[in-house]
């Protein structure tokens, strides 16, 4: 989609001679965590993101999230806190309350946008507001009876490789971060980086086996998930010298890390749904090798923002070229395609069509 | 209330005048286990019973509950098999599934009688359709804050003494047990016998205790739910003589046990929710000595079908008082206060104020 046609003015949807009006959308965020999140929480994130951003460009948004979440929209909260962060809450119970709370207010709203999983869609034929799913990741095969039975429902994937057949995607809308989080890195530093849970998902060992035929130095920021999997083939390795890790970090640590970095090594084992750190390491003009799997080749342009490798060798024969690349188109592109203005404009377009259709529903 | 209020002609409800017509009710019943259960599962055996006795009463049922069951009803059912004995199953994803089910079909009934719990409260507003929920026990302080939310819908208690304040109660309808499956015994045994998980909820412990005070041999039979207890208070007691242990027993095993007891033994320790097996047990002729917590004192009329104890010490001297009970009120009093019919007759009474009230509602 062209940037052009992913932006409309809020309000002036519809075919012409339609009174225009604002649309009222209610975001249904989840709530294992605050929105946005203290520290982990992608959904949560991304809900937040499109929340202020519709918010900034006039729509008249609802988010239903936890009571201590931060948002200009109106915020409907029946539970106080995440059931992450709460150790007296029961999950089940707040998920139940939280999704009816949304569902008994629909009537307030023409769009209901939905990032709760399967769980919101078993609610979504008892209402008449249309509720457009943003499918974030399918937690496991088990859950696709419930994608199958609700296929004609709206979706929205996060990328053209994470999708499943036969449902009714309106769109892709990448996910957007807030570039103003990330200051452009002018000049490349020397090391490798690896920036993600420590986890054999995302290739941990693979980097270090770049960085060690490579003889570059890697520094391993992340949450440790896997623990075993740390023990046995990432702690070995580390030497503080030719592989550091350095633990979890935040904004500023990862700005640090990107001021360091000659490229981002993401060496994902299974496919990739989106890779927000992707495009978070090209903001900062950090361009990066990732394994050719999932959406990798939708965030990385191979050759322009980075580039795709299939092994560890080709990676490290792309060290050799990363002169190539021009810092200053990473960060364009990451503004042109994954930043909150484009991922609220994407949306707009998405509601946009849904109201179209549901207009001709009614004839 | 009296057996006379508790019965009327299903279809012929409603104040004089208005139209006769055939109720549609949905029995929503859990899918942990087909209904009725093969073995264990408490709600789908009540749920079963409820939808059966419906039936055989000509009134128009649907039964919402897993692929494999077995009614005489109309079946409606997207579950293949009971979560607890599918291992591929995500029981999640099944509730879901099955509430929303129900739910979408709402338009299609007079009444949906629920017997799920908190979960299905959570659509009863996002429908016209009356929602009757039986709570068949509140699992867990957490669940309490849904019961506050809906508890101007229309519930049930299973007995009286199991109520939760503020919640818009119809009635106290017990729970019905199918009195063909167990023989009058007309003479007593020589044993104390004890039928139950084996918990310490259950106070097995203390019937062993008062088979030692009495000298009176005990035989214990249910499954072992709490193995550190059995091994700690319940294996050592166990000589094969004056204690004896004889895992699960199915109805011809209870009924074998009854043959053999001069009383049922249930020294509970916290309250009774209604209590299943003192009416089984009833029913057989058999007198309980229970303890006076929770539902007991209803199930259970002190002096007449057995004894309550408020200790072990209690429950010695009622032993010496077994004589003054009469076996066959014992069994009289289960056939009018906990049999399917009366059950099915005190729901009947129930349906039928709700109809009242919805349709006064409507004006």
């Amino acid at each position: 989609m062209s940037e052009s046609d992913a932006v409309f003015q809020a309000g002036s949807a519809g075919p012409a001679g339609v009174v225009k009006r604002a649309r009222r959308v209610a975001v249904l965020s989840p709530v294992a965590w605050r929105t946005p999140p203290r520290h982990y929480g992608a959904w949560e994130t991304v809900a937040s993101n499109i929340t202020e951003g519709l918010v900034a460009r006039g729509w008249d948004v609802t988010l239903f999230a936890t009571r201590d979440s931060i948002t200009r929209a109106r915020l409907h909260a029946v539970i106080d806190q995440g059931y992450e962060e709460d150790p007296a809450a029961d999950p089940k119970v707040a998920e139940y309350l939280h999704i009816a709370a949304a569902f008994e207010h629909a009537g307030e709203f023409d769009l209901i946008h939905s990032h709760y999983d399967f769980m919101a869609l078993s609610y979504s034929r008892l209402v008449r507001t249309p509720v457009l799913t943003t499918i974030h990741g399918f937690s496991s095969p088990k859950i696709m009876p419930v994608y199958e039975k609700y296929r004609d429902g709206y979706y929205v994937s996060i990328s053209d490789a994470d999708r499943a057949p036969a449902l009714n995607y309106l769109a892709t809308v990448y996910n957007g971060i807030d570039l103003s989080l990330y200051q452009f890195q002018e000049r490349a530093g020397d090391d490798l980086i690896f920036l993600g849970r420590i986890h054999p998902d995302k290739g941990v060992h693979l980097a270090i086996e770049v960085a060690r035929l490579s003889g570059r130095r890697l520094i391993i920021a992340g949450i440790v998930q896997d623990e075993v999997y740390f023990r046995a083939q990432i702690e070995p390795h580390l030497d503080g010298r030719t592989v550091d890790y350095v633990g979890a970090v935040d904004v500023a640590g990862k700005n640090a890390l990107f001021a360091s970095a000659s490229a981002l090594l993401h060496l994902n084992t299974i496919p990739e749904r989106f890779g927000l750190v992707l495009a978070e390491a090209n903001a900062a003009g950090v361009p990066v090798i990732a394994m050719d799997l999932g959406s990798c080749r939708e965030v990385i342009e191979d050759g322009q923002t980075g580039f795709l490798a299939s092994t560890p060798e080709q990676a490290v024969q792309a060290l050799g070229r990363l002169g190539e690349i021009d810092r200053r188109a990473c960060r364009r592109r990451v503004e042109r395609r994954f930043s909150i203005a484009s991922m609220v404009a994407a949306y707009e377009h998405v509601y946009a069509r849904i109201f179209e259709l549901e207009e001709s529903k009614r004839g």
